[in-house]
């Protein structure tokens, strides 16, 4: 019988969701890595008063992955993504944060938690903290100032439009080494689309990881986001991505790169600028070390907020079905 | 095949948790009717932020009878049973409430709730919330004054040694209607241990109880205590606590009267002393309306406090397996 290919997707936020989503229905091997450096919301608590990894982004890994063929798995679903809109020091948390913050303290191991709830929630594939260390991740900028904490990276004091010249975590972090042997064994490995520095680097500073990336035989993709954020790639054209990326990454090609080409609606388009955030632009030279596959991979469904929910959520997203379908075709080539 | 005798347990806190314990172990069908008053700990944020029911009674009675045969079990038991001791808004909160707050939001629903809590957990038996109106208790007292909710009788501004002289909800509450037909189909019926106006006579006070109880033709037994309590049974003998029982069921006699004859241990009732509690006198006289049977009732082990655990916990509890085989004596003979 012909052994499932193996697919390592690096990210951890919504971005993943939508990549995961659409895996999910291939016969694959999927393995997601997940950032640990969020630092806003739950994870503050999570943090500060339960002394544990953050979980959001495992949470959604994980409901990604999650099994939906039974009424039992369903109901289990919406368990792990409600989300308090009352009482105080629940508002905005989740009870799939919940409940791995208690299989943490019960297990006293996050990695245990997460193979459990995994099991609970019937997952197809393996979901994977990119570190086990509690780290805080740095951005110094343009201009000389440094920010610590992920949620202040993502929504800075500042103008946002200054460039970040540099990401790093403190402490220093070393890969989970479930992810380096994931890496290693894969056979393709997609990298984002997801919060450029503190989602996507922020997987890629962790020691270790761009050796794990270099050694492996795996192609690599990556998916452009659809639009550019302030404070983190503000004016981003989609070769200053591939740029940046290629110093985080520095002895290993990227051989795909998903950019979507479908038009964004002009009454979305006009909140997104309220925000400075536009599409971004295609400008890569004719002739790059990478394939381009510019395609429509915008999701026709716009994203509601959830009530409760106290962070700013993108208002488009990445077709799940498109993606995984684009990413089929290129591994039926590995 | 001869039918599993029908045992309808009265109650709600931890004396409830001991008999179910026990009677889980022995062929019978179990349904633990528990009271909805509970104001105090996380009741006050299920009600308050919420607009729910309390749940640390269903959550008490379901883990009483919950599976322990899997590994799985045990840990869904263990998940149910994690009080959080950090975490602003979460101490003395646990998981298990939240996972009922949780489903009933979701299932709108808190009677499905419980039903879909009992199928992840396994039990053996059935839990009802005794009415599922939402109601306070309030108290009158000998000197005039007049206290509302559960927890302010249970932990009274006062000095804790002045009667109650009546008991009822605001508004008035109706009885659950499955709690009626368990009652109607029901062999035996167990009243108590527990708080005796917080949790006892809180099942007594909703309307359709009493008739319920007089129509049963079930046996009857009542469960002393082990110790008075300030508050709600300041120097109260065993034959108070029953006078005052039958107040509040008119038109139904008791069968039986439990009532702990092992002495506490002295360095035990010394901690007792400190808060005006002491072991119930037996001052039944020779002939009683109902049969007194009075054994060994202790259980060896003494109670610790959880951490996390922001309320008062006694110290001494009923011995699970010895109250269950005497029920068992009794129900051989229905």
């Amino acid at each position: 019988m012909k052994q499932n290919k193996k697919i390592v997707v690096i990210g951890g936020g919504t971005g993943t969701y939508s990549i995961l989503s659409g895996l999910k229905n291939y016969p694959a091997d999927i393995t997601a890595v997940v950032s640990m450096a969020d630092s806003g919301g739950s994870a503050k608590k999570e943090r500060d008063a339960w002394g544990l990894l953050p979980s959001s982004d495992i949470r959604k890994s994980l409901l990604a992955l999650a099994d939906v063929s039974t009424s039992d798995s369903l109901l289990l679903r919406k368990l792990f993504q409600y989300r308090f809109s009352e009482g105080e020091g629940f508002v905005g948390m989740t009870f799939g944060n919940l409940f791995l913050v208690t299989l943490t303290k019960i297990m006293n191991s996050q990695s245990k938690a997460i193979e459990k709830a995994s099991e609970f929630l019937r997952i197809r594939g393996k979901v994977l903290p990119v570190t086990m260390d509690k780290i805080d991740l740095v951005a110094s900028y343009a201009d000389g100032t440094k920010v610590v904490g992920e949620h202040f990276i993502d929504q800075p004091a500042h103008n946002g439009k200054i460039a970040i010249t540099r990401l790093y975590t403190n402490p220093k972090a070393l890969l989970n080494p479930e992810v380096g042997k994931a890496i290693s064994e894969s056979d393709l490995i997609i990298i984002g689309p997801g919060g450029f520095y503190t989602t996507i680097i922020a997987n890629l500073v962790i020691n270790g990881m761009g050796e794990a990336l270099s050694k492996s035989q795996a192609k690599i993709i990556y998916i452009q986001n659809l639009m550019t954020e302030i404070g983190q790639t503000y004016k981003f054209t989609a070769s200053k991505f591939i740029n940046i990326l290629n110093q985080y990454l520095p002895s290993k090609n990227l051989d795909y790169v998903f950019i979507n080409n479908a038009p964004i609606p002009p009454n979305i388009l006009k909140r997104y600028q309220k925000v400075d955030a536009e599409p971004i632009m295609n400008d890569f030279a004719k002739t790059t070390s990478f394939k381009v596959i510019a395609a429509d991979l915008l999701s026709p469904k716009l994203v509601k907020k959830e009530t409760g929910d106290l962070l700013n959520r993108s208002l488009i997203r990445h077709d799940s079905s498109k993606i995984a379908k684009l990413c089929m075709k290129i591994i039926d080539l590995v």
